[in-house]
């Protein structure tokens, strides 16, 4: 089972793609980031992340995305960019008609560590451990799409 | 020229279409609320508002789309989703390659009333003078939506 994991941004959108056999059998297809430059207007940026994510989806063909769901502690501008963001990803991955599936920070910092709240150095821990890599991905906007799908390879029934 | 405005919204996104000639020369064409059901998901809820907006913008040919900016001092819960509401229809107007502007709420307010502290009933008294209407549209959605309209008429440059 392929699976899509993102991490929803404006200026970066990090986005991994993981293949699972079981629980324990998950490895590493590849990874990255939307970059979209504060000088283009949000119309733009959001044509970008949608035309890459397009691509991406129709390069790995994932079976299942996961997103990051929102965070309610963000400043409220923070909140209005990224919140714009993730409506166009929604929509983007609703057109392909794949399965997604929405994580708390919490629930995803869980599945990964077993503690709700890890820190960021432990949740790369995990996913570079989950992933048998040698280094943690990069940005930090990929590794936590990464970890978006590992959750979502924790959570659902393996037959 | 035909114009739409939009006002974003999750549980109702208000539309409205006004033809205008010139500046005093405005006319109603049509309005109406775009309503998704909390029931569904949020991606459930993002595809119809795509797809009922996409039979507008097919239906009237817009020439321009002006869309309400968010306010930063609503709840952070409702800034989150009119946002991912706002991004989706941001991509919707993109989709179509029609030209979309977006006015800032004081903005819109000195436009139709010349005073940027109007309230909502001076607001949609506005939007009947300007319409030549008997009564103010309902819901307040589609009126906000005609006074984002009306505000692009009265904001470009009429040669």
């Amino acid at each position: 089972m392929i699976i899509l994991g993102i991490d929803p941004g404006l200026s970066l959108t990090g986005w991994g793609v993981v293949e699972a056999c079981s629980r324990d059998k998950i490895s590493l297809i590849e990874y990255g980031c939307v970059k979209t430059m504060p000088a283009f207007s949000l119309i733009e940026r959001l044509q970008k992340i949608h035309l890459e994510l397009q691509f991406i989806i129709s390069k790995y063909r994932p079976e299942a995305v996961a997103v990051e769901e929102l965070f309610f502690f963000k400043t409220s501008k923070s909140i209005t960019y990224v919140g714009q963001s993730r409506g166009a990803i929604l929509l983007t991955v609703s057109m392909s008609n794949i399965a997604l599936f929405e994580y708390n920070p919490k629930v995803v910092k869980l599945a990964l560590t077993g503690y709700g709240s890890a820190d960021k150095y432990q949740m790369q821990h995990m996913v570079k451990t989950f992933l048998k890599l040698k280094k943690v991905p990069k940005p930090d906007d990929a590794a936590d799409a990464l970890a978006m799908a590992i959750c979502h390879v924790n959570t659902i029934r393996w037959g």
